[in-house]
């Protein structure tokens, strides 16, 4: 499948084509609503867009009142972004950069009035992971609590309010200066209220993140914000059933999933995936991905018995949000910048779980045992043989 | 979301609307390749098809060549069906109209080579559950070893050298009449070589199946079968990860999800969660739901706060097969009985694991722990609080 880094998108090719009746069956079938509840931005927002180069989306997720408890409505955004230097600027230029980028689109959320923000992993940096290359690369890794990305974003999260989760490479000097990949959760006063790490660690065509760092020893946490319960579940988690499933466990109403996926390997899965996830577990999920192609200075070669090349493939971006009854938003652009935002009744969560009843139908006693037995080394498979 | 019986598909929109370009575009991001490889059929098949006015579609999934395995090639294959007669038709005449039609789509699948067949979820009777009524619908209940559809499937199972899946409604006699919802395991000489009740019940909408039967007690079997190694995760089931992962963990390699359902509740869920199954366990998923509008007796309700009515809403049939690469097949039609055939290479599972590692990174023994402790009446959630 070759990469086709300028098809803007499905979602705009599909609403380009169709029209009347089969624009809405596809919107049904497709996004699970015929009305995908747009809301319009400020002209802030839209003049900022245009100058710097961004898309903006802003879509509702209205849920049904109840008698008990009032709404809880709060907006989440997420932002995917290219990176702005060449790969082979100094460090403190490349992160700037970037940082003078992300300003303008943290600005634009704050203007949409946006509560929960996150950023795209390991937002302040190139995905080096393709290079092998310990340096430069690891000197992008920074504290958790003091780095210069938690220092600008704990600034604009106080600034306006807004709870930010910043995706990092996390260096741990407290334990034995171990590199991590990281979301720290800074909250709207500004301060970090914890981290999650990444449980799950590629080893496939250019994600070759097990060599920079380990599977993720924080568990599953859930940040109780004064927004709503969160998590982060990091790329390539989503893959992982179970690591959604602990989140939803803990109590999540909404889980993250900042990413950093290429055409050619994950496209056909990206839609899947955070969207099952969303539906399994009634929460909220966000999937958020870079995009553009980046360029290292030095060749790599991706295991594929290609010859070896200085471009990782093309970050398809298309970063999506889906509701706990499986509605989804469109993604933004395959291409450019851009800031998703939904608004969110956090309520919808104990409605679905009310109504679809997959929590109450889990069995969860019985897949403890399973997995308990399963794991056993001398576990012995329910097969029935033909004879 | 209203029903639309009416509307073919959104594959048959696509590929009617799309061309060139766009059209591969669509195909490689939607359905993960731009060539679905459609294989042709006899002749014969067609005539069937025409005759007795269902679809046919087969599509190839060709894997790696091996150096030290054989391809281990075999055809899967679906029917999704609609019910014949009226349901107040006698029982024993609502039965044979379906083995009449069933008939033809067998001869069908037998003209393609078909391997493994799987029927749709308790295919020999109307969907009655919405009724909540005990009689008639029990009556339809039968012996999973010797009840009429099982000895109507056996003879053409070992007619044909084929597998069929038969998901019936099961009475035990055996065990105080109980009532399951089960899966029967024919092998190609026409022998039962075992079962599978249904693990996961629902209870919403006009799905009162917990009204008739138990959550199953047959664990996570995969019948080692001499076309593969298969289970079967009955329609509900498909809503759970950790159904799907039990029977991966037993070693299938292709997984059926014989379904009722209908739109306005689930169909824009149903292109995401087998074949999310599909990609999170590395195997085959066959996903097969029942097609067309069944009208009851007498009157019921379906808890949604409108009238009362006859009728159950749309089956959409859409029935699709996913490859563990994530690649899948179009789906059959909304609104006509078919006959789905894939020609699949079964080392294309463990091709998938080495290449994506969803096994080596899972992380099995966490979350065995995780569960366990989460079961435990006085779990806490790790909870982050704000402070």
């Amino acid at each position: 499948m070759a990469a086709t880094p300028e098809f803007p998108s499905l979602d705009k090719l599909i609403t380009s084509t169709l029209s009347g009746n089969e624009l809405n069956e596809y919107n049904r079938i497709h996004y699970g609503r015929t009305n995908h509840h747009q809301l319009s931005n400020t002209k802030e927002s839209s003049d900022l867009a245009e100058k710097h180069k961004f898309d903006i989306a802003l879509y509702d997720f209205p849920a049904n009142k109840e008698e008990t408890r009032s709404p809880r409505i709060v907006r989440i955004g997420a932002i995917q972004h290219s990176i702005t230097n060449a790969t082979d600027n100094p460090i403190a230029e490349q992160r700037q950069g970037i940082f003078n980028k992300i300003r303008n689109l943290i600005e634009a959320a704050a203007n949409e009035n946006v509560n929960i923000l996150c950023l795209q992993e390991a937002w302040s940096m190139p995905f080096a992971f393709c290079t092998r290359e310990k340096y430069p690369w690891c000197e992008f890794a920074e504290s958790a609590l003091e780095g210069p990305s938690t220092l600008f974003l704990k600034e604009l999260a106080a600034k306006f309010g807004m709870v930010i989760i910043s995706p990092i490479l996390e260096r741990d000097e407290a334990h034995g200066d171990t590199i991590w990949n990281t979301a720290v959760v800074i909250n709207e006063t500004g301060k970090v209220i914890g981290k999650h790490r990444k449980n799950h660690i590629p080893r496939v065509g250019d994600f070759n993140e097990s060599t920079y760092y380990f599977e993720g020893n924080t568990g599953h946490p859930v940040f109780e914000t004064n927004f709503g319960k969160i998590a982060i579940n990091i790329c390539y988690g989503r893959h992982h059933p179970l690591n959604w499933l602990m989140f939803g466990i803990n109590g999540a109403e909404i889980v993250f999933n900042p990413s950093a996926t290429v055409s050619g390997l994950s496209e056909h899965l990206w839609p899947v995936e955070a969207r099952n996830a969303a539906i399994a577990n009634s929460y909220y999920t966000c999937a958020i991905n870079r995009v553009g192609t980046e360029k290292f200075p030095n060749e790599f070669t991706s295991g594929d018995g290609k010859p070896a090349h200085k471009e990782f493939g093309h970050f398809y971006g298309s970063s999506y949000i889906t509701a706990p009854d499986g509605v989804r938003t469109p993604g933004l652009s395959r291409v450019r910048d851009g800031l998703l935002i939904s608004q969110i009744d956090l309520n919808m969560c104990r409605q679905i779980r009310d109504k679809w009843g997959f929590t109450m139908t889990q069995r969860l006693n019985l897949y403890a045992e399973s997995l308990n037995d399963a794991v056993k080394h001398d576990y012995k498979q329910q097969i029935i043989r033909n004879n």
